[in-house]
């Protein structure tokens, strides 16, 4: 059953790691959540936090897959870039394959013109310094500068995909920071959002302690009761 | 265009080999049309020809994809089985991940007593010494004794796939033999069939002739007029 | 919490298919119980059931794996076929890697003639003719010509290790068919011989109506009263 | 036939992206121009135009490829840095391979005191960050600290190659820029060399309607009359 | 310094294995003489001996590499079968790559009425079915029904070239048994022969003692005086 | 034998590379010296040189490895992160698998703060931009955000290991740069770091000399006895 993400939540994704959100969602049985392989273009920017709306490629055919394609407004790429819902991340199932382009930096300058929260392939983009220079947050899994159709055929738009060997459904939430990105089904995003901003003040305070010197031995994990004191108090002091 | 495949050209397929087909599809610019990887548990059978019927795989989630999933008769891949037509073949994308099997004996069985022509997966199957007995043509890349729901959820049947990094799409005309599995589009199934056809009558001519000693310079490719001449008057004493 | 396999389980083990056994596992919440990659050698002998018995491969170093090495009696690889126990599977680590040989024709002989139920390599063997000829189950990715000193350098014995990206402790109990090899915790062996016993009766009985052209719906699984009652009389039926 | 490319379509090369060049290449039924896997030591560094000037790498053997084999000036490595031409690329067929290196910073550093325009392997370089300070384009796959000698024995100079999965004939025309480096036949490097200055005219035109809100419908590809019409007037404006 | 092999060598290299090889090898500092991955399609036939012959492919290009290119009898292809002298194995480097043929049964044929001993790809070969009939050693990674011309553009004969990972100098001793193939530096095929035949021997007999129930502490390596006065009077005995 | 490197043998393996010291260790006969797979994620920062402590882990099992596991003090992974004593290197074979972490932020810190050299493992590290601003040196494959949990389980300390296809042997010296780890047998780490760094100081007369202009024919190596000379005034002028 899907939810709506509140926007209290939403916000508190952007400073969580992926990281954190892996565990929180590995305490609810879900251990195959994180992307192999998809990395950031632009290391080092914002967050990304957004719904899913997805976007399918299966193998290219030669007869099928001219430039002419393009030409067709109904093309799904092209269709889907203009259909995908402001603060939603494209993600593209592309089979892992970056032989071929997902996508360049015409598309993905449009996508975030009309409000897109970021783009997301387990292939390749083209255009990379392009697409890194725009801001947007993008993830795949290296450079592919030859044109989508020399390998890929677009077929559907928002249906459930794999992309980097993990399910995602439609409206699922995805969180990317400079380590990859994690999917979180829509059902649990609220109750996952908010555990992981508490974890996170733990891991903060956990972290100041042992750059203090402290043993993680009854640290980390919190085994001995004065480590809940403390933490208690540190987040009094720092307003966490 | 989609055309039916005739009764006739349906029978020269199950005499022409998936390495003459994809010479006859690569005259037609179509380069990437056999499977990569998926191989025959039963080889030394009957050739297998048959219409595409298709599933498709994304990768599985722990909280969907429980032993009760298959209660639901609608849970695609039993329903896929029940569903898929008499003469096709029933072709799985899973991916190219055999490490968790893409259906089992009990199921092909079924399939095959339905009458489907054969079936297909880049993934791999488990039961395979039941499934090798049973006598329907079946490929995959390797045995995956566990069950599909570790790493598979079936989401969609007969839409387009990838299978082997190949592109299926429904009613394709799949062809197999001990090598492996070729895929001819549809609109094209017929003429494919018949240039074939002939083209096995020129290389089974041309096998004689090397088999007796004679050198393939001049003979293969035809480019001596004798070799032509020669060739018509094995056609008519061998009634070829 | 190691417990003995009895000799009706052991025995019951050799009856059921690994396919059958990963599902009794996946049942209790253990996802990864199927070793990626090693087929048998000697396809079409009986099962292989056996405690495990390991033995740990780290890569070679030039100056320590010489032929001199095998001359002393504690080398791991020799002392170890000399101190697997009977009934035991020898089972070990070579990192997934076929380059040069985990251990050729002479020392499997050698094992066998001790009494050994089997042995399994992530890795290759060598003399694989030769092995295949011997009788005893044995696992492996590929054959490997190159004596082990040139990857690998034996280390431990006994010890828990990774084989085919799959955890084995010693004495977990391994079962082997055609398909492959799965690993059962000792703690569980004895209810996962138990439960995959009548888990293969269910499924003989239910192979024998598909054959017979009954539809899987409300069979397979048995949704259905009337399937249920089926069962029970086949069983008395049949002495199952 | 081999054509010389000219010095103004050489200067047009070091302006248009790789991601353009294969687009041009893909019109003329050329689908496999880009190189798989390797990628720019010195990111951001001017683009790489350059006839190639290729070496053949085959594996060593260890009483062949011993250090003594340098002391040869013949050696193919050492010959081949001190005769490839001014404004040429090396090339290096590695095979793939970056578990030794195809070369280090000295080489590279005479082979740009000797005027080459850049370097290419598929295998990987050592002394990388000593050659990413060199200012010369420089693409592989990875770091590869140990020598060539233990993996690699070079072989032949100037002859044709595969490198990154792309055939490359003496005096083809290669281009690098912070994606990857493609691969131009030489016959048709002048033409393919003004089309995609042509084409780099009308995607900055696209881009820059793209940042100001405009769909991408009708625009990209142009299939509306007035987006020729708008970049016709463009061009005029900008002086492109 | 290449040497010919004896006739006498010759026949004794029939009747050792790989495994064995690969050990005499070792013993000289060659560690890297076994190819990776090439099996055997007709599993079961006579050892494979004789003096490598070389066909180099690179990747192929869509304009050069059409069907016309066979017209051609200058074609490596097509002159290298013509060519191979008889006794000798035709050795491919196919870059390991299996997506295209190296060959087909029609020029395997040839090849073998003009008395080759062997064919060895890395990649893979068309008409497996009929080259495994023939009854000429044939090794390759997997069936691959497309042309070559698809992948494989044939540019070089009897060159150095590697296959499986190993170097291949022309008229190096290449041996194929069930395991695989090694590769003999032309100037010691004599003496390792001469050593692997006495091995062989040696192995022979301490399987014999190992089927008889002797531990082989002592007896494999020989670190006893005991076992080697026993196999002086083994090879008397036996005729060894 | 093992021996203590010396202080100024420690010092001087801060300021050769990688590269050379792979060829100091090739003269002596050892090929596999350079790990293959880890990276820096602190690019640029200060060499990395210590002693090897090892940590070892198989796969993951789910009745094992969950979260409660922490919570033991003696968790081989806590254990040994307290235990690695100052200036060692602390190595993990992680069996080359990143999908899921070797170790995170908070580890590594304490790690850091204990006075480790550094931190290396074949798999991944989860909070890569935390540990790449902690300023110690730290070698992965590539991020992986997933708790270790959900793939490794950590079982021994202080054994050898293989990491990144190399043998670790405790107190082995292991030698970090930009351009990834070397492993030092421990009982030559001294003699090898004298060497390289004589190694180190004819390579910069040679970068010197080529940087100026001259050829690389006769001065590397230096087969010209001019070049002895030429380097022996040089390290008198320049103090080396």
């Amino acid at each position: 059953m899907s939810q709506t993400l509140t926007p209290e939540n939403r916000e508190k994704l952007r400073h969580v790691s992926t990281a954190t959100l892996t565990t929180a969602l590995f305490k609810r049985g879900l251990r195959n959540t994180f992307m192999q392989g998809p990395r950031r273009i632009d290391a080092g920017g914002p967050a990304m936090v957004g719904e899913a709306y997805t976007m399918r490629y299966i193998p290219a055919r030669e007869d099928l897959d001219r430039l002419e394609a393009f030409k067709d407004p109904a093309h799904p790429q092209r269709k889907g870039i203009e259909s995908c819902p402001p603060g939603h991340v494209f993600v593209i199932d592309s089979r892992g394959d970056p032989r071929a382009a997902s996508a360049g930096s015409i598309l993905v300058a449009r996508l975030m013109r009309r409000g897109a929260a970021g783009i997301v392939t387990d292939g390749g983009f083209r255009d990379t310094p392009g697409i890194a220079a725009l801001g947007i947050p993008a993830y795949h899994a290296r450079p592919a500068a030859p044109t989508n159709l020399i390998r890929h055929h677009a077929v559907d738009l928002d249906v459930p995909i794999g992309c980097g060997d993990v399910a995602v459904y439609p409206r699922d939430i995805l969180v990317g920071d400079d380590e990859g990105v994690v999917v979180i089904p829509a059902a649990i995003a609220n109750e996952v959002a908010a555990e992981a901003h508490e974890m996170t003040a733990f891991e903060d305070f956990v972290m100041e302690r042992v750059q203090a010197g402290q043993t993680i031995v009854g640290l980390y994990p919190p085994t001995q009761e004065k480590t809940v004191q403390d933490f208690e108090a540190w987040r009094k002091r720092n307003g966490r």
